[in-house]
């Protein structure tokens, strides 16, 4: 099963499910939790902690053109964004990285930084650089705590394409990549019967139609069980918490203009363009530190 | 006026106002917002962008002793919990850091990591060096971004005690800082009016009673508005985000069995035990390396 979460003409979060060329509009399957605009309907759905199937049901009900949908952040209000700093080798020569993530954890992005796929990333600063990271992201389904490696993925709604769009220098990583619309994520979240194995994916990064990354997912230092593991040892998971895995070599600067898209096997197409309309100077001193990435972009053939 | 979040015989939370040695129970106030277990009673209280003394109206109702309430943390689930990395400068010479807030900008920690006044830190790990950190913390009580100077205390709902519990080592501050209850926040949430300006504020914290940190407030490098203006251009802020302003010198190590106080003028005494009943090994390996906290607590005499 594919879902989505979509915007409706006022603005309000609609829970969508895929079907062929359509989506069919099942928020009302929630009951009235979801009316009181607290939370959003797919956080409302993951939060019941049944199988999503049960709480959807038939595909019947209004059905809208895919290609007409507004995609919000497959959770508009995720409770938190759980990164890996260093989690491909390849990524971590690039960057010149002494350690990954076994000496650095985990770190978080700020949940009012998603982005639906189709939307518009905004660059804050004239006079910084601007990194596209393709990840691959998991959404959390049911509340989790000190999980077993082994038990992991029975913890997982489903898989999804992330955007780690980071700021290069000395800040603190939350800073550097917490910038609102800098967590592109979606367009779908697929569940784990549909979308395969992580082990059998493959992550492709574009930047105006250049392909700048080409990875496999089983390339992961700490792969996606180790990885929920893990984060659930350090901080209690709750039903809608994103943990992105990390991104392999390929990374390189964005500007004014660029479209930026992502792709992983079974997992749909994350595309958006990036803007530095409004851009100001860098109120921090941080441009000369932090780690070291590529000067230039090396575009790299498809294999 | 004071006001906290505790919970209830079966574990719900509630929303009090203090009066003297007792607390009314508000939270039917509220209407049937809070009633879906979406959010809690002080979220719903804070996204309605109205003065909280209209929503709570006269203090008839249910009153309990004050000294029967189990607290919460005020805000027992914020959408962000964004802290300043190093904000005092005495802080700063006995980390023996380089940078400071104008270099590092903001980071996060895990909402999951809150816990109420009276509850027990839980340390993880038998082989890491944890510390207190006693901060003043504001709560933000309407939605801002890109907020002046001039303009950020307009955005704050009110005061409280905070304490930034920290591994030390190399991992991300993220990790270090968000394991579950590493963010004592409370006991109360005190609104501007009866907290008084932050330049007037001392905080002092006590490790079993000995006094470690005593400071004044004005002695922040970044002020409560220049830190408030800066988060908010960095990621849109919404009611009931936590922002922490920083520790003054004073940090060291805690162990299973202390008690840890805070006080800071206005805003009540938050009081925590810690635990390392369950503590593990830890599994990353950052001991080695990170900033240099003193090896030696050197407790202070009181002004």
């Amino acid at each position: 099963m594919k879902l989505l979460s979509f915007t409706d003409d006022v603005g309000d979060y609609r829970l969508g499910v895929v079907d062929d060329d359509f989506v069919v509009d099942v928020t009302s399957r929630l009951g009235d939790q979801v009316s009181r605009g607290t939370v959003s309907p797919m956080r409302a759905l993951l939060a019941k902690d049944v199988p999503l199937a049960d709480v959807i049901g038939d595909l019947d009900g209004q059905r809208l053109p895919l290609a007409s949908v507004r995609f919000a952040s497959i959770v508009p209000d995720p409770p938190k964004i759980i990164a890996a700093p260093v989690n491909y080798r390849d990524h971590q020569a690039e960057m010149q990285e002494d350690f990954h993530i076994d000496a650095l954890g985990i770190f978080l992005k700020a949940t009012s930084s998603v982005l639906g796929s189709g939307g518009v990333v905004r660059l804050p600063y004239t006079d910084r650089r601007f990194d596209q990271e393709g990840e691959l992201a998991v959404v959390i389904g049911r509340p989790a705590s000190h999980v077993s490696i082994d038990d992991a993925l029975n913890y997982v709604a489903g898989y999804t394409t992330l955007l780690d769009m980071t700021m290069r220098g000395g800040e603190d990583r939350s800073t550097r990549k917490s910038f609102d619309s800098f967590t592109p994520v979606g367009p779908y979240l697929v569940t784990p019967d549909e979308a395969g194995p992580p082990e059998n994916m493959r992550l492709r990064t574009w930047v105006n139609g250049e392909l700048r990354q080409d990875a496999d997912v089983r390339d992961l230092i700490w792969d996606v069980p180790r990885l929920i593991s893990y984060a659930s040892s350090v901080m209690s998971l709750q039903p809608g918490d994103i943990i992105t895995t990390g991104t392999p070599a390929g990374i390189g600067q964005v500007s004014d203009g660029d479209q930026v898209a992502v792709e992983i096997t079974n997992l749909g197409r994350l595309e958006v363009a990036v803007t530095s309309e409004g851009a100001v100077s860098c109120p921090t001193r941080g441009a000369a530190r932090g780690p070291k990435p590529p000067e230039n972009v090396t575009p790299i053939r498809a294999r």
